[in-house]
């Protein structure tokens, strides 16, 4: 299917360290699941007695806003391949909020689900290669940490200088090559992936990304196009490449085209639940055998609680969210002839 | 030369509070400076001294990385208008950079510059929310905070939860209106402006910003033509906008251009030093009366110990590279019939 770069050939480098693309696939057959849950928290998504403990003060919110993502993190770890925290909410509670996303990717890795880490990316190549460093090494617990220290400190010293574990980041394509492939080099290798942004859910995507170009195809069309050559000689053995696409469940008539023109690129697919993107809709993402996707919820999920009217049972909740999600995607993959393996 | 939102007509809030094109262009007449210093720190462009105590531990890190930017930041406060940190490079330095990030914009403020974070932020609506509130509130200092804390401790506590302050940021369009209003909505009301990513800097930025579209144009000429309309009503009383667009000095002949498409927005030009731009490049990104643009430099000022050969005197190599930058652009401003006032 892939042509250069099929299994076998990549990672050339000696370390036996599968490719990312296969990793995806392999998580997903693991689990039986095809949803990435998007860990996305605001005070109004947190049940009220965690939301009222985030905002007594500085120490109130990191430890209820751990409790709340880490609780998330082990209500779903059976149930799916990966989650997907965006970097933007937590840095919305500052300093707090990012030891909280070290210590929800952490947690998350421990529980073997892949960490997506999604922070959109994309900056001239110094500064993708400062980026990349920051987001792609793998935090180092610090020797020399001192016995004593407590909640958010103690986290901070655990983790060390960086941000992460990531298994996958997205990046935004706007700056092209050379803002995408420091990324790639520094991770690739060792088995982290990307997906680029090729077509977004929001509505207002279509104002640069629906553009028709002189000579035919769209700015996404093109954007794919970049991508898929990105990708093109780190495919892995399922024929999946390190490097993806994300393309959103609210545009179903344009996935399969996306489908069509990125072959061998797994999609991350946003917009289901909340956003209003259907599993039918996001059936279209996969390749003909079930592979080759994943579909992002995060608000359906994180506050669930809400739908059921019941706070006291937050985790209980987005777990059953989850396995009504996975339910509501197997039939739709099973109604599109793709989803026996589900 | 505006028409619908001139002089007067912003902010309607009732809080008398500056749009931040008219703060942009008093600070650098005030200045009598249109240059920009970009502070983007690495080890290898820090003076050997300081390098190597940041090499050596959490603690040298973050004391290291802090004397070095907040040295840069003394070193040039009463020669331009404002500092530009681009954040990759302190995440880089996980949070005891983020740290010294927020302690760097602080100082700038304190000197009275302008802080323009140059983050490149791009999301779906919801998400450009919680960017907006992490990026645009400004830190709170702690009422409760406990004496005797020192160093990176101290800092978090005296800037409470948030990144910044910060009077402007940069954004990319990517995702188009509904991923940019939400800072626009938080931000402008209170004098903060915005830097629209419209043609970078850097080499792949015509991979998909030059590709040429259906019926005329490029895409980065309607990124052009968003970015004015974002800011159509947010203009001030000098005529200049709060939402701005980057262009690069790298791009000469296309500078002018997006000038005459953009005739009430500033303009962040980066590309000039190391990255090549010259100042006269640079200086058809200016209006007809040398106003409408500020021109950085990252690389060529914060290592211009290196060029010196004085690594020693890091301080006063910066400020003498700053005012040789300020002697260049007034020139070529004042050889392109610009540049009087400066």
């Amino acid at each position: 299917m892939s042509g250069e770069g099929a299994a076998g050939a990549w990672p050339a480098g000696g370390k036996n360290l599968a490719n990312f693309g296969d990793r995806l696939d392999r998580a997903a057959r693991d689990k039986k699941s095809v949803a990435v849950v998007g860990i996305d928290p605001t005070l109004a998504l947190m049940p009220p007695a965690l939301a009222e403990r985030a905002a007594s003060g500085p120490d109130g919110l990191y430890s209820a806003l751990s409790d709340f993502c880490l609780g998330i993190v082990l209500a779903v770890a059976d149930l799916v391949p990966a989650v997907k925290p965006n970097l933007a909410f937590f840095e919305a509670f500052g300093l707090p909020g990012l030891s909280v996303y070290q210590s929800l990717c952490l947690a998350a890795a421990n529980q073997g689900l892949l960490v997506i880490g999604d922070v959109k990316r994309g900056d001239i190549g110094s500064t993708a290669a400062a980026y990349a460093a920051g987001l792609l090494d793998r935090p180092r617990p610090e020797p020399d940490r001192p016995p004593g220290l407590g909640g958010r400190e103690r986290l901070q010293r655990d983790t060390g200088a960086l941000l992460g574990p990531h298994d996958a980041l997205t990046l935004n394509p706007y700056l092209g090559s050379d803002s995408v492939q420091p990324f790639l080099e520094r991770g690739c290798g060792r088995g982290q992936g990307f997906f680029v942004l090729v077509k977004t859910s929001n509505p207002s995507s279509a104002e640069l990304q629906d553009l028709r170009l002189d000579g035919g195809g769209t700015v996404a069309e093109r954007a794919a196009g970049l991508a898929r050559d990105w990708g093109r000689d780190k495919i892995g053995a399922s024929g999946l490449s390190a490097v993806g696409a994300v393309v959103g469940a609210t545009h179903p008539a344009e996935l399969g085209r996306f489908r069509e023109l990125m072959p061998d690129s797994p999609f991350l697919v946003p917009g289901y639940g909340a956003q209003g993107g259907s599993a039918a809709a996001a059936a279209g993402a996969f390749r003909a055998d079930g592979s080759g996707a994943v579909v992002n919820a995060s608000r359906s999920v994180i506050q669930a609680w809400k739908r059921e009217g019941r706070p006291d049972d937050w985790r209980g909740a987005a777990r059953r969210a989850v396995q009504a999600m996975n339910r509501d995607l197997a039939s739709a993959l099973r109604a599109a002839g793709k989803g026996d393996w589900l």
